[in-house]
């Protein structure tokens, strides 16, 4: 199989979907930051008293949805349908675990638009917590499922956070 | 310490950095992009001949260097003096590794933007490859190295690619 | 009723519309500036000679249109059929009011973007007057009315400029 | 006095501030939104379980402030070096209060920064509620006070919430 | 025939474009930028070594077509089904020709985004070169021909690159 | 001399700029769209009544002037001091003439900014004529002149409208 997105030049193009079906597509991504056990304890008490730096990061990550396109160069413009995030707390590896999910019913899929949306979650909260821990580590952002379009439903076996 | 981004009512805010100096600042950030070994031969010989994924990814990355800002929530605006992306072959554990470096002089540091433009970059390779590798994961994203403002120097020492 | 922005975990999603009819919807919203009476008539003398403050803020508003979704977190990103505002002059009360009609076909409405039209009119016409004005009010931003989509019309019996 | 903001053809231009000093500026704009007595009392009470209406809002605002050069045809592009936004409830008239506070050191002042954030705020507490009050209003923005410049220090003695 | 994107003020609308069909719509335009040969030269080596200008200026084109309403006033933001552009050398009159192609379906042409990203490719290769050659001119931007539509097939018969 | 936008590695880079002086910069950039007499005649009509063809167009420029970092792959993002454009009628060609006139004090030269500046005023007329006269030809977008910086003052001795 070879790459899509060069034209016979070998320079990039934006692939042609017009003869791609209109189909409902879901795309689920996820990832992980990595931090100091006290950085974490923050985040997990702010939640309630100082500031929710989950609550930052989750409208980041669905803004950043709707920057897709304009950030990745080879990617079409879509209209999401619907786009959400769920945050979870590994106290055990000192993570933050990050999924997004994104809808949308047309002719290409979201899968860039959930990897971004979890990259952007992921640098919100680095960004929110920077300057009490400089150290903190983007582990592991990868698809993990997406359905709809002609190659059908997709599960990554090999990875998991 | 704190987070600097709340306000008292525990409320986003761009932190007030008119009292800061302006020196002249750098950051370094790392990350990697991890394939199967047929994509990162394919990468390899687009170099030469089919289309050059990762002279897709480093404009990617260097434009989204620019849209930081605009991505990520408490950031502030502001003028890069210059920026580079590196990749690396790493085809032991068949990865592309990134390095970006952003520079300015400011009031505020650049960290966040080589974290982006590693970010994106990585987005990118996975988009301009996806088609014929839907598992690839997106690795270790880290400040690597920053220089300039009131903290001074910063190397990191507990992370590497 | 409850929010319908907010997720499980009480974080902003952008809603899942894929359910929902594809219908035609136009949205019409209205607003007013309130200026000193010098400063209106310069603005009416300006439209003949020296420069149509409303004229550029026409335009500010319908580009404002297309940079909703970019604005307003959760708000769905998508394709308007077409856009128009129309300017009063309230001369007993020195305002100038602002009508913005946005028209889409699709699965959400174009309140927001009716709205942000009005807002953006409205900013645009502070901007070409604060150096002769400071004290202008906006005043009064509101939805007059909108139909299409399964909650149909909507007709703001409460409000009047 | 004359519109600064047209040229010799009637036509809009960016002035040129070139010849204007450094200064260090601060503007501070207010406004408000008035809603059913329901809505509100579903918005505070949300602040602790189901979703903070006002943390999205905040966001949205300080993200504003970035986009406004690009929102409001003449304004100038500048660096912010800092801005936040406070909610006031007012529970007699049945309205959230909404002031902003944006500052840079530069040749333009931050009057429309301000006055964006206010309006950004206002329109995505109406876009959170609009599924459950359709008909609130934004009422009364403008400009509360602004130092720095040549023009000195405004305090806007006509106008409050 | 009159002009089309003028409301009856005189101001400018966005077209209603809603009773239009859906139909599949292709835009071909073209472009040059003409130089000294010394850089055309340099541009043809840099191919294969030192750098591909027109590799970047490919990219720069046609994330430009995702710009195209964002730049253009009353211009509708589409969804893009595919967009290419080829480069072409003359050497006889020392110039880079460029061919864009953008296709969709939906109820608007294509020509804008078209003719936006030969001019944003040509701007490309003027910044690239700009060091070496201040005196290029970028030449004869133009739609080449167009289909899909009311106005059915457009082929230009009085320009040519 | 050797292209200053590619690293060791033939890939894109923004050019570190963080040595150079802060001078003042001026740049002006010329160009023209070629129509029919009739289309030509209508322009310079509307102007008085119908609506201001070239009115829009100044704000679609000025406003590119501020999306040229966006636009241009290896271009820094500045602040610019100010801005105007200029249309001359020429009859006997059937062309507009455009000039646009960009100023900033800074490290970096803004000729991409007047360059993008008489580009989107110039595809704006396309775009408002376009129902009228689809076969428009842009000609000759070039460099007139530019001072400030290190390279001086350069005066394009070559080329003229």
């Amino acid at each position: 199989m070879e790459f899509t997105h060069f034209n016979e030049a070998g320079r990039g193009r934006m692939v042609d979907v017009s003869e791609k079906n209109v189909t409902e597509r879901v795309a689920v991504a996820k990832g992980a930051i990595r931090m100091q056990k006290e950085t974490l304890q923050k985040i997990i008490d702010g939640q309630m008293k100082k500031g929710d730096v989950l609550g930052v990061a989750q409208i980041a990550g669905i803004m950043g949805v709707k920057h897709t396109a304009e950030l990745i160069p080879m990617c079409h413009n879509i209209f999401i349908s619907g786009s959400d995030i769920a945050f979870g707390i590994d106290q055990e590896h000192s993570r933050i675990l990050i999924e997004a999910t994104v809808k949308n019913t047309g002719q290409t899929g979201v899968e860039m638009e959930a990897l971004t949306a979890v990259s952007i979650a992921a640098l919100t909260i680095y960004d929110m917590c920077k300057a009490i821990d400089r150290g903190m580590t983007i582990e592991k952002i990868f698809l993990a499922q997406k359905s709809g379009g002609k190659s059908g439903i997709f599960i990554n076996q090999n990875e998991s956070l």
